[in-house]
C-alpha cells in the first residue's frame, strides 16, 4: 500500500488516486526522466533528470560540478506519462489522460561504493535497458566526479486518469465532437555515431526496443 | 535575449545554453504540459499541469477546490522535450538529447475577467489548437470555480542538447556501438466518446494534427 500522509492523500478527484505500490512501480518503471523539485534559497527549482529504481529506493545522479544536482534536504520527484488529450464539449471539462507519480522524501547522498555503482547502473538501465553490461564502466576518476543521491519511495502518491471526457448532462446534446486524442512515445531508428568504427552492429537491446 | 540572473546562468555545459527569447518560445510552444514547482510548508512540490503562453506571460489554471493549484509565492516552471537517448561507449558519457526551459517567477493570481478568459483560452489551445472556438465556453459558475495564475517569462533559461555522444578519446577504439536512439511523441487515431451523438465527424484541427 502507498502512504496516506496529508500530502499524498488526494483532496479532489479521489477516483484518480491509486493506493497500490505496484501502481507506483509501474509508473516509475515505464518512465525515462523525472522532474526533481528542490528548494534553493527558499525558491523552488524543478530539474529534469534521469533516474533509476531499486526496490523502494529511487536514485538520481549528477556531476559534483553541477550546482543543480547538489541536492539536499527535502525533495519531490514527479514522473508523468501523458497518454492523451481529453476533448470535451465544454472548455471547462477538457482534460488529459495521464499516469503520474509524486514522491516526497529527503535526499540522501550515497557514499557506499557498491550502492553508488548500483545506483548508477539503475539510472543507466532506466534509459537504456541492457546497456550497462555492454559499455565501459565508470572508473575511479569518473566515480569521484559523480554524485549519487537516493530518495526513499516510502511517501508517494499515484494518480491516473484514463477514458473519455466527463461532460455536463446538458452538454451531450451539443453538436461538438468529443473524445480522446491519444499520444504515445515512439522510438525512432537508431542513429550511429558518425565516429562509429565500421562493422559494429546496433545491439539487439537497442534495435528491438 | 534571455535573463542572466545567477539561477538562469549555466554553471556547466555552457554550450547547451541558449540565450535567445525565440528559443524559449520554441520550447514552450512545442510542449503540452509543464512541471510546476512550488514550496509548500518549506518542502518542494512538483505538479504536472497544462499551461499556455501569451507573449511573455505563462498561464496555468486549476480548480479553486484543488489545494495543489493554490499557487502563490515563487514558482519554477519546467518544460522538457526528451528527443533521444545518447548511447556512449562508456557508462559515464551516457546522456539524453533534449530541449528544456526553466522559468522562475512569482505567481500572480489573475483577477481581471478578460485576462482570466484569455489565459484559459491559451491553456486549452496549447493542448488542442483550434479547439477553443468549437466548444462551449466557460460560464460564470465555471469561471468562479477556476483559478488562473500568471507567471512572467522575464527570468528563464533554455538548455538544448542534440547530436552524438562525446566519448573520451581512448574509448573510440572500443568495440561498443554508440549513437542516438531518437524518440518522439506521436498522435494516435482520435477515439470518439462512446456517448458521442451519431453524425458528428472528427474536426479537421484534431484529425489532421
Amino acid at each position: 500500500m502507498l502512504s496516506t500522509t496529508p500530502r499524498t492523500t488526494l483532496g479532489r478527484s479521489k477516483d484518480r488516486g491509486r493506493t497500490d505500490r505496484a501502481d507506483l512501480y509501474a509508473v516509475l518503471d515505464a518512465g525515462l526522466i523525472c522532474h526533481l523539485g528542490v528548494v534553493r534559497d527558499g525558491a523552488p527549482m524543478v530539474i529534469p533528470t534521469g533516474y533509476g529504481r531499486i526496490g523502494d529506493t529511487l536514485y538520481v545522479h549528477g556531476s559534483t560540478g553541477a550546482s543543480s544536482l547538489r541536492i539536499s534536504g527535502e525533495v519531490c520527484v514527479t514522473v508523468t506519462h501523458l497518454d492523451g488529450i481529453v476533448l470535451a464539449r465544454s472548455a471547462f471539462h477538457h482534460s488529459v489522460n495521464y499516469r503520474s507519480a509524486m514522491i516526497y522524501g529527503t535526499a540522501r547522498a550515497v557514499d557506499d561504493p557498491d550502492e553508488r555503482m548500483a545506483g548508477l547502473r539503475a539510472v543507466t538501465e532506466q534509459l537504456a535497458p541492457g546497456q550497462w553490461d555492454t559499455v565501459r564502466l565508470p572508473d575511479r576518476k569518473e566515480m569521484a566526479k559523480t554524485t549519487v543521491v537516493a530518495i526513499s519511495l516510502a511517501e508517494a502518491s499515484v494518480k491516473v486518469r484514463q477514458g473519455p471526457p466527463n461532460d455536463d448532462d446538458e452538454d451531450y446534446a451539443l453538436p461538438v465532437w468529443a473524445g480522446v486524442l491519444p499520444l504515445r512515445v515512439e522510438w525512432g531508428t537508431p542513429v550511429p555515431d558518425p565516429k562509429l568504427a565500421p562493422g559494429i552492429e546496433v545491439p539487439k537491446h537497442i534495435a528491438e526496443r
